[in-house]
């Protein structure tokens, strides 16, 4: 049974050599996915703002340099949702909090301005929870609109998967990519640590933070990732490295990783047995699957990997002093529960406790480095479960924090079922790896979906 | 002859005893402050806007305490001048140019709310050149009103040269805290990159940028930053070490290099030989001075040393492509010419060009890195001169880039003097080795201010 809120639209990767062959235009395709957003987006609440007026000069232009066989990049005519916490000129960046009511920011984010360099097509504002980390908005989940479509991101992930654009920009501090893109049944990918820029986004915290993309395909998440990359510059780092055009091309998997850690705990049955199936049809495919008790030492680097949840929290609490202590202090009305717990916590929380969650997740890093010959990649479930009932609780983190604490690059891939509901497999790679977990990423969707 | 704009207001360091042995109060000493404006700042125009309802609110809390013999930190009751582009709540950061006339930021900078836990007192907000990087504000040196203060953290140096506020906020991309320091006087400090926290500054570079000090005395640089330290985490990072009370203990130098690089040449035969003096006291104290063309390998780095300046531009004009291609874009009218003429070099900046850099600097630090058991500090001029004459230009930038291409911590300490006006000794350290370069700096204050 499908929903009704699912509007089925192609990805922009099925799309764009009808661009090339002139079979379609930008423009029709936009139209498609303003039409999805006037039918279903009073029920899925993705947006907080649209600017149709803009995207449709944009697609028109974009429209024009087809025509002439001269897009400017892979994403020249994607319509792409924004997350609002992101500036977009022209447009208030709200952040769901008060605060920001009647915030216009004086420029573009660095990731917008790319957009626009590439020619992409941004459509407005969609919901993200309170800054990225507290209170939900009012988004409803397109396969089911009684459940969550997941936080933070959650109107990039319900709009990919309703059909309102074929890619948005998410940001992840712990799980804010990955798991919404696991209740919504998109691509949620979350490059390497600062490989994307942040600049004009709203920061939760620094050691965290990824500008991350919610997608309808692989490569409709690569491009536009690799689009931000080209002309947003992250000063003092190389940036996302990897082809900016072209289908990217499946790479096999050999060998994967398969990490046990406590989050499964919170995993109920029909959930692990559709995470336990997708395991053996790769195995049927030929993947050697390793278990992280399987060794010793894949033992003890599991135990570390359980330590991660609370202290990537304290990580992030600490790192928020800034700016949210005053948020809290000098607009305590303004602020949802969460950000004064949070804020609580970072009273106790000493410079020198914070070096120690350094070292420790320097030296965890370091173990999983060291694993780079050994696994092509690591596995796990990309949230606990499928979208749960209800619209408090966006879900657990705990399986979600580890790429995000590490910096390591991570796909939500939406390959399995349970019930009625989609749910994500989460493969995560090795720092500045990206292009080559991109190219699994690909093998793993055909070795899956079939 | 003293310049009548110097108001001699006592160091910070030298009163805090006063404060505590209630020979004087804090509220005392801010008024001295206030004084120092009212008579000389119609004539400096070191102030942009200033606070001083709340600064006198502050100095009577900060009275308060001392009197319970319970101040805050070592900067509690210390006046503290603002520059321009850090936030301030309920002051607009105008960055001197008219697109932030308005701009009136949600909450404090995190260096400015870390002042306000330290029981520090911000006096108001003190003039930038445009944006930190272009055209030069209304300010004037107090030693001789007719030359330039340096730039970009103009009012910073000219209000502590002239006795308005014993310290100020100043940030560095290139030689922006360094430089005014050495015309002004005055003491500036740049710690290591990345170790005091640039939240809710306005970024030029973030791969140069700096939040950085001017001050009266080394103590009263030392413990602003380290306040700033304290309470304003820099995520990801362990922040700025060290002691955050008490005296400074000088720390003797024995071994220094003088950097020869081609900054020399742009140097007057008086500011040269004020500078070959300095190296005379300084062996007269027992220090050896090596030259950098002492050794075929110190040759062979001072040669990379002069690669320097162009590449340390290009990294910053790459970084500035966020957001000042937009700025120059959208309001090439309100940009003055210097940010249009450094996007003009952006836009032929490629990526991989950008890489060649990054590898460049990371080899040029690692050298330096090398001579830690062979040097205590490197030394060289903080300016090729002292102040010019006239305000358009704010001094040659050859001298400075090195510690903000490299991230090292640097001082400007006042100790020469050329003519009638003051020119700094600029004293370079390694990566976090930040408090011993402030001991030496502490020594050599003493060594030469005799």
């Amino acid at each position: 049974m499908t929903s009704p809120l699912l509007a089925g639209t192609p990805s922009f990767a099925q799309t764009i050599n009808d661009f090339k062959n002139g079979r379609t235009t930008p423009r029709d395709y936009l139209e498609r996915c303003i039409d999805a957003v006037e039918r279903l987006d009073p029920t899925i609440k993705a947006f907080v703002r649209t600017d149709f007026d803009r995207a449709r000069k944009l697609a028109d232009a974009s429209t024009t340099r087809y025509k002439k066989a001269a897009p400017l990049s892979s994403i020249d005519g994607m319509p792409i949702g924004i997350k609002d916490i992101v500036d977009v000129a022209g447009l208030p960046t709200q952040m769901n909090n008060g605060l920001y009511k009647d915030y216009y920011p004086r420029t573009d984010a660095a990731c917008v301005r790319a957009i626009y360099e590439g020619g992409g097509i941004p459509m407005g504002k969609v919901v993200t929870t309170e800054f990225a980390i507290g209170r939900s908005g009012d988004t409803v989940n397109p396969h089911n609109p009684h459940h969550t479509p997941g936080g933070s991101s959650s109107g990039s992930a319900a709009g990919v998967a309703a059909g309102m654009f074929p890619a948005a920009l998410g940001t992840q501090t712990q799980g804010s990519v990955i798991r919404p893109a696991s209740f919504c049944g998109v691509v949620g990918y979350k490059p390497t640590h600062s490989r994307l820029s942040l600049g004009g986004t709203h920061p939760v915290s620094a050691s965290h933070d990824h500008l991350g993309v919610l997608a309808m395909s692989v490569d409709d998440a690569w491009w536009l990732a690799r689009c931000i990359a080209e002309y947003a510059p992250v000063p003092g780092t190389a940036g996302l490295r990897g082809p900016a055009e072209g289908p990217t091309p499946a790479l096999p998997l050999t060998r994967a990783l398969v990490l046990r850690t406590q989050g499964y705990e919170d995993m109920d049955e029909a959930s692990l047995a559709a995470f336990e199936d997708t395991l053996d049809k790769l195995r049927a495919r030929g993947v050697t699957i390793v278990e992280s008790s399987s060794t010793p030492q894949l033992t003890d680097l599991t135990s570390m990997l359980d330590k991660v949840p609370p202290k990537s929290l304290e990580m992030v609490a600490f790192d928020m002093r800034w700016p949210y202590m005053s948020y809290v202090e000098d607009h305590p009305e303004l602020m949802g529960p969460r950000l004064h717990s949070l804020m609580e916590d970072a009273r106790n929380i000493t410079r020198g406790r914070y070096q120690e969650l350094l070292q420790f997740r320097q030296e965890l890093a370091q173990r999983l480095a060291n694993l780079h010959d050994e696994f092509d990649v690591f596995l796990l479930p990309a949230s606990s479960g499928p979208a749960p009932e209800g619209f408090e609780f966006t879900g657990a983190r705990t399986l979600l924090v580890y790429s995000s604490f590490l910096g390591l690059p991570a796909y939500s891939l939406p390959v399995m079922n349970v019930s009625t509901l989609p749910m994500g497999l989460q493969v995560m790679g090795y720092a500045d790896g990206d292009y080559r977990l991109t190219r699994h990423a690909q093998w793993l969707m055909q070795a899956l979906q079939q």
